[in-house]
């Protein structure tokens, strides 16, 4: 994994492909990695969807390897939805397959001068570029199936549906998990557009021949992970409620707190909850059952298996089962409290190739607006359909919230930076609502999830609804993210790691057996400063500001029920985050 | 004119008007009162359309009195479409009328918090807020008629169409005329976005038992006035150019200097110019003939009388005779070349309350997305009704050209600070796009109108093709358009003003006269920067930096025709311009 292949859409004669050694960039994975290339070599001021920008594709430092959860992609470009950087991560199986192919990224430069779609093919003996129009407009399930006819069963596929071909600035990136489904996404900030930019409508990526990566120290390695998986799986989170439940555990949980962003954020409850909760999704599962409904993962290697499939009643394959944030996105957030038009919507986000939680956001706002009412999962549908086949009205969604917010005249937008607010109300969850304002990325809950110690508990705890403490719990949350999200393992291993310091010892003695490297926690820290700086640095050169580092101010003015709190974390407070 | 009328919108139990002195603003008028309000008032990160944005109407130092050209309305908010500092100004009657009426300045405050829609009727008695939900979506003209039916015909209105009731952010403030048609318009930044949300469809102006203000020295005052007037007449551009072509007498120059955007910015000449030109479109109003098709004025008071009537072949009446800005943003800028269609698309952007060069800039973009093909006026006329009826698609593209570039995902969007390019080709005439890049109220021709030096040779000469003297000659003019803009005077006095430097003390002296000041030229330029100084402060703190003082990247990358040239002032002057 230390060869970086870029291809250039835009050189005369159609898409050329250069293979070079990592040179200057070795030492970097993932995040790191796709953070270093973009602030190093894209303008700042280009537009996101022209020649200029690059969008990079890079498995984690541990990606490819026999270590548990390492099976994270980063996808990292200048953002179409927020102006800014953006390091969007997928599960699924192609950063293994990528990275056992020898790549520590791929680099896509350049614009073709027309409007051909490609389709990518690589494995061990090379790459290979081919124009195919007949994808065009293919939905991602359509499109995977047409790939396993041309290229079998033992590929991972990275590709984009109509919304990435329409550029829209909340079109994905999905990568197909263990199933052959895409059904995991590098969702947020518009990635998907710049895939459709750049011409690409599918990487297919083929590791037969290639074998697993070798550590330098094999015996080291396979010790550490061995304390690294029995670490994970004496968490309560990682061992049980997770695997149990899956991300949807949550709902119950955030509604108990106050803190479910309900109809539009406009309170902190939902009545519906339970309807959608994770337990009575898990029940609802269980009574339809089926074959692979039984939790899984979503990459081989993963220890956690969060994961799961969602059938319809009659037993016939939905979608894979929703995460919390969609069931939020789609559900509390809109009213709407039926699991099984849920599912749909899903489905319809994986298929068309859409952020969950930017749909979700943005049909909220689309409510708010009247297009719709609160509760209308009919409705909902039928926007997402719009959506799909790109009408004015389904463009202007499919371009996430704040667009849909400017365009229909709405006040009560949730986004930072141009992205959708996930799902925490950052007023009653206050840790979170300092994350979701000054992540380079915008409106991020996995950039800094301080719903650990204001929620569960985890790492510590702060009062969730008071501003103290919130700038170092929030800090210190993306510092450590930034360096999980380049070796390429879950995030989800960081409730382990948190309460755990044999767990986090084991993390790096993993890295260090691996690599033959001597890093310690405090090196951790610096990686994850380093990162954080200099995708700072290019926003700043994009014309952020402190100012760009703020909450709408609707949540510094309407109090939220049952609490009945303001986001109070002063504004000074946030500019010191990144001061450390 | 020493009062300030307050009305709180929001106040419970319905608007609540408040009158006080003017107090610590004393000195100031138009855009120097607008934006001091603003960026002393507003908190520069509310939203535009929420109750914390605040709408401020004032006349200039001079309006009101028997000086000549003294009609200009200054209108400043929260800009929804730039997000910064906004300023527009209308000719028309309703300057000298509120002015008359002892206003400095009415600020709208606060939201209704239901869609009641409120018409303000103000007078020497008083003034009188009324709910009227039957106006609601009454296009211009048709609302001006109903104030006449219900006022009389000595009334002045300040009115929106549908688009700003729809908050769209290309929603212009329309100011009737000498005619009492609502045809005058605060064009720019989505002025009449922010009165939608305010609630209120029209403010009717009646002047009735109010007369002339009088000047601290008359007799000097009416001397100066004469010296002025005489200056005016003996200009080529402001007593002949302008009044036998009016302002379209710039398409063939443009043209000729190869600064004409064709095709959205395509090439800088148009074939079917001389179709649409000033000379044309005079010999076609002279034809067609009928009363009212001589040239004249917008206000009372106007010796330059640039205005006149288009006609359609039969004789009736179609609009005000377009202006140049018009006239290239629905003509070249979209490759269309028939005036009668021009004609039509400029009474829709009144009588739907829009501003024109948005509108121009928007469709450009909406050809270049390929929605209709470049130069299907059908096509555009049909666009235009899709806005007024605010379909979804009507919707987008009443939110500006930076919307529906998002939107349909087209790269080629020409606007700064989110605002549409005016008719003058940044690559060719490099002044006006130091202008256009730097001024604080996003690209804006009127804000340092550089055209003047770089092609007509007015106030000195400076090559238009290279970058050499731009920044001096933009600074000079921005500073000297502040200070014009809070007079109350029509900015094309600055014709005579630049060539003539008795014409400018001609200004001068009426400023003092009236005032009983003594200020010199030194004072106008320190008022010119104090203002421009508040806007850039409010604009800094609502998160705007130097990066924002910038043209898109493709005026730098692609050279334009018939010159080959790209925009080469460096960014690191433009970041001068303010360094005075």
């Amino acid at each position: 994994m230390d060869k970086i292949l870029r291809i250039d859409m835009g050189a005369a004669g159609g898409p050329r492909t250069t293979t070079s050694s990592i040179g200057d960039y070795a030492g970097l994975g993932g995040r790191g990695l796709t953070s270093a290339i973009v602030s190093g070599e894209v303008p700042p001021l280009c537009h996101p969807l022209g020649g200029e920008n690059k969008l990079v594709i890079a498995p984690g430092l541990l990606s490819g390897t026999a270590g548990a959860m390492t099976g994270r992609l980063s996808i990292g470009t200048k953002s179409p939805l927020t102006g800014g950087i953006k390091e969007a991560n997928s599960g699924g199986q192609a950063a293994q397959v990528l990275a056992r192919l020898g790549y520590a990224a791929i680099v896509i430069e350049g614009k073709p001068g027309d409007d051909t779609l490609y389709k990518v093919f690589i494995n061990k003996d090379g790459v290979r570029i081919t124009p195919d129009n007949s994808l065009k407009k293919l939905p991602n399930y359509d499109l995977v199936e047409r790939m396993k006819e041309e290229f079998g069963n033992k590929i991972a596929c990275i590709s984009i549906g109509p919304a990435g071909e329409m550029k829209m600035s909340a079109a994905s990136i999905a990568v197909t998990d263990m199933e052959l489904r895409p059904t995991r996404h590098a969702g947020r900030g518009g990635v998907g557009a710049v895939m459709g930019a750049k011409g690409i409508k599918v990487i297919v990526l083929d590791d037969e021949g290639m074998g697993m990566r070798t550590a330098a120290d094999p015996e080291k390695f396979k010790e550490a992970n061995k304390r690294f998986v029995d670490g994970l799986r004496k968490h309560p989170v990682t061992g049980q409620g997770l695997p149990a439940y899956g991300t949807n555990v949550l709902t119950n949980i955030l509604n108990e707190a106050g803190g479910y962003p309900t109809y539009n954020f406009k309170q902190g409850r939902f009545d519906g909850a339970h309807q959608i909760s994770g337990e009575t999704q898990a029940e609802t599962e269980n009574q339809r059952g089926g074959a692979g409904s039984a939790t899984h993962g979503c990459h081989r290697g993963c220890v956690i298996r969060c994961s799961g499939t969602y059938y319809d009643k009659d037993g016939h394959y939905l979608t894979k089962q929703p995460e919390y944030e969609t069931v939020w996105a789609h559900g509390g957030n809109c009213g709407i409290c039926d699991l099984d038009a849920i599912a749909k919507l899903d489905f319809m986000d994986d298929n068309y190739g859409l952020d969950t939680i930017e749909m979700g956001v943005t049909i909220g706002v689309a409510m708010e607006a009247g297009l719709i009412k609160f509760g209308d999962a009919e409705g909902a549908i039928r926007l997402m359909e719009e959506v799909g086949k790109g009408t004015p009205l389904g463009r202007i969604l499919g371009n996430g919230a704040a667009v849909t917010g400017k365009v229909f005249g709405v006040e009560r937008v949730p986004v930072v930076k141009g992205q959708g607010l996930p799902a925490y109300d950052p007023r009653a969850v206050q840790g979170i609502g300092v994350t979701y304002a000054t992540s380079p990325m915008g409106a991020d809950h996995t950039a800094g999830y301080a719903v650990t110690a204001n929620i569960l508990k985890v790492g510590g705890s702060v009062d969730p609804l008071k501003p103290e403490g919130q700038i170092a719990l929030s800090r210190d949350l993306q510092i450590a993210t930034a360096a999980i999200d380049s070796t390429g393992m879950c995030l989800f291993i960081a409730f382990a790691l948190l309460d755990q310091p044999d767990t986090f010892q084991a993390m790096l003695d993993m890295i260090n057996a691996f690599h033959g490297l001597n890093m310690t926690a405090e090196d951790v820290v610096a990686l994850g400063k380093k990162i954080l700086s200099m995708e700072r640095n290019f926003n700043a050169r994009a014309g952020f500001t402190a100012q760009h580092d703020r909450l709408p101010r609707f949540f510094k003015t309407e109090a939220i029920a049952p609490h009945n709190v303001t986001f109070d974390v002063k504004d000074e407070d946030l500019d010191q985050v990144f001061n450390w």
